[in-house]
């Protein structure tokens, strides 16, 4: 008798896209809301990015290709490693990916059901997804409030450890609390996984958003070559979230094994999506640096904005594109304060959604004109002032 | 400590890949070789896909979008259902992804690890490739040659009905024989798991490629509603084998479990490759049906061709694009005959990779221009002279 699987029972829908719908549809009943919601920057797509696309549509790069990714894109992602991080990965140990799909990809090739991956608490919503739906346990690693950043101490990675860990997942900057972490904390978080022999995947997705100091990566102590795996792509930094394209680099053997996964699974990714990402990674990089830029700024307004709120706390996102403030001070829960922004005309994600040690916290992504983000606070404010 | 995982163990090269990398080495070398073994169209995308793409990227179209694909293009796919199997489906059924993904997704939603799926031998190297990884047994049915065809008998198909089988695959036309099955043996094949209430993944990819007779689908008897889920796409009877587009039609609670696996690792396809896919259903239908001509034309081409070589015997593929004769007559196994035509400069693949039945076999793709057709059976035809 037919029925669904339940090796994949664990698939839940991210809470995210159900407010998304919901916010949708507000909108499509005439309601004014500004949207701190999503995770996707409201700045257009560099036209250079648009031409690159459409020159290779109009070349012909519309048929099947290396399930790996173009040779072009790998070895322009290896020159861009060496100037970013030091270190020149081989094309081998390139592999071009939705970014998203690398942590579908990196879990499903080094751990099994029924072992243990160590993420952080909060931490992006798909590492919980993955892990839900393939059967492995997540193991936390609290996200700690220090010095008004958030902060992920080595030694709490290291205490996470059990017999059945296989993987860990760090995120710097990080989603959803914007925490860049110090050279030497990722240097501990390394040494961790070297000193118990295990893989670790880099989530560096937010690597040209790091404002107040550069981006350290683990890869540079073992150039990807033994245990991490980079994860980055051009959704955040390039504004390209609709390309769906990024790009691993780790050992080559888990990079055989994705590679082997993408052709089973998708065959390969349209050829001229993959030259778009030549050009993002190549052409006209003062316009992602001022992007960078213009982020940072907006960072400063947001915070200075939300710590303005009565019983609200912001800690400084040193990096990435969401302040994540601590609103327990105004009373409510997390959802409570969503549901009564919402009816006040903000749209913002409540922090529990994000690990449970983000109760007590909201997610609001600053990637936003000035103007929006100084009209949605003062929603917030007179919501919160009312009260 | 850190090894690959087990789970995913089952991950194996396809064998035609690897043949791809050696001819593509043999071109670099500067030799020059005749290609009939990738299943891609020699005819570029037709111009008005595109329009389509480059006009979607500049109308903005370039942002996260809804996992289950954009409305727009469900609407379509619902309307042109409609047009063409006579009944429409609600745009909750309709999901859009890679069609070969869509492989991956029906079996991982709808089977469990360790029971079995009901697949034609020889066939499409992913189903294989699929339930290898996911430790899914495949229960083969043999097509077998009737009449100067191939044909799958509803009777074997039933005959291989176990207390595990939870999926039976239906490909029609079929990749790698050509068989297109007639409407009565497509109705035995649904009535069988009407019976033993099992799904049915119907592969529809090659559905405009039909050339002796209207294309049938199972998707009528239950209007996708029950068991039924139809896959197509637009890689092959489109020409757009780079744009990784495609949908499934189906019931309700399996696209939405498909939707939350695409948005868990995926987010989203790109929108503008998904208004590609709405150009291609509703614009310049003369060309594609010009295109399914030319094809039945290179189909009569090659049979008659293959007809006239020693030892060779072609059955005639009333659908898709592929030639699967029998050259056991030459004396040769199919890798010896493979490893012979590629020393002559002829690309073809054994039909072994296929299924133990295909063994005997080799497979053609005759989507290429009447004079590569020619000049490729002459080189074999030479070469198996010579012998």
């Amino acid at each position: 008798m037919k029925h669904l699987s339940r090796a994949t029972q664990g698939l839940t829908g991210q809470s995210m896209f159900q407010l998304l719908a919901r916010v949708q549809e507000l909108q499509r009943q005439g309601r004014d809301i500004v949207r701190f919601e999503i995770g996707d920057s409201s700045v257009p797509a560099h036209p250079h990015i648009i031409e690159a696309t459409k020159r290779a549509l109009d070349a012909g790069q519309v048929r099947y290709t290396n399930s790996q990714g173009i040779l072009e894109l790998r070895e322009t992602v290896c020159a861009f490693t060496e100037k970013t991080l030091g270190f020149r990965p081989t094309p081998e140990q390139v592999m071009i990916m939705p970014a998203n799909a690398i942590v579908d990809a990196v879990v499903r090739c080094t751990v099994d059901p029924g072992e243990d991956v160590i993420a952080p608490d909060p931490g992006f919503v798909t590492y919980q997804a993955v892990l839900n739906y393939t059967g492995i346990r997540k193991v936390p690693v609290v996200q700690r409030e220090e010095g008004g950043r958030f902060r992920i101490d080595p030694r709490e990675v290291e205490a996470a450890v059990t017999e059945k860990t296989r993987l860990i997942i760090n995120n710097s900057p990080n989603n959803p609390t914007g925490m860049a972490m110090d050279a030497k904390d990722v240097e501990g978080v390394y040494r961790v996984a070297e000193r118990h022999d295990l893989y670790l995947l880099s989530d560096e997705i937010y690597s040209r958003l790091s404002y107040d100091k550069p981006h350290a990566s683990p890869g540079v102590f073992d150039r990807c070559r033994e245990r991490t795996i980079i994860l980055n792509g051009f959704s955040k930094g390039y504004c390209m979230s609709g390309w769906r394209l990024g790009y691993a680099i780790g050992p080559v053997d888990v990079i055989k094994k994705m590679a082997l996964l993408l052709e089973t699974i998708y065959s390969c990714l349209p050829p001229f999506i993959q030259y778009a990402g030549i050009a993002a990674l190549t052409e006209h990089q003062e316009l992602i640096d001022g992007y960078a830029q213009s982020c940072k700024h907006l960072r400063d307004v947001i915070v200075q904005e939300l710590n303005a709120l009565p019983g609200v706390r912001c800690p400084l996102p040193e990096g990435a594109i969401y302040a994540f403030p601590n609103i327990a001070g105004t009373g409510m829960t997390s959802p409570e304060f969503c549901e009564r922004m919402l009816e006040a005309g903000v749209a913002v994600l409540p922090g529990g959604g994000f690990g449970a040690a983000g109760e007590g916290y909201v997610r609001l992504c600053f990637a936003r004109p000035e103007e929006t983000i100084r009209e949605g606070c003062a929603r917030m404010r007179a919501s919160v002032e009312r009260r």
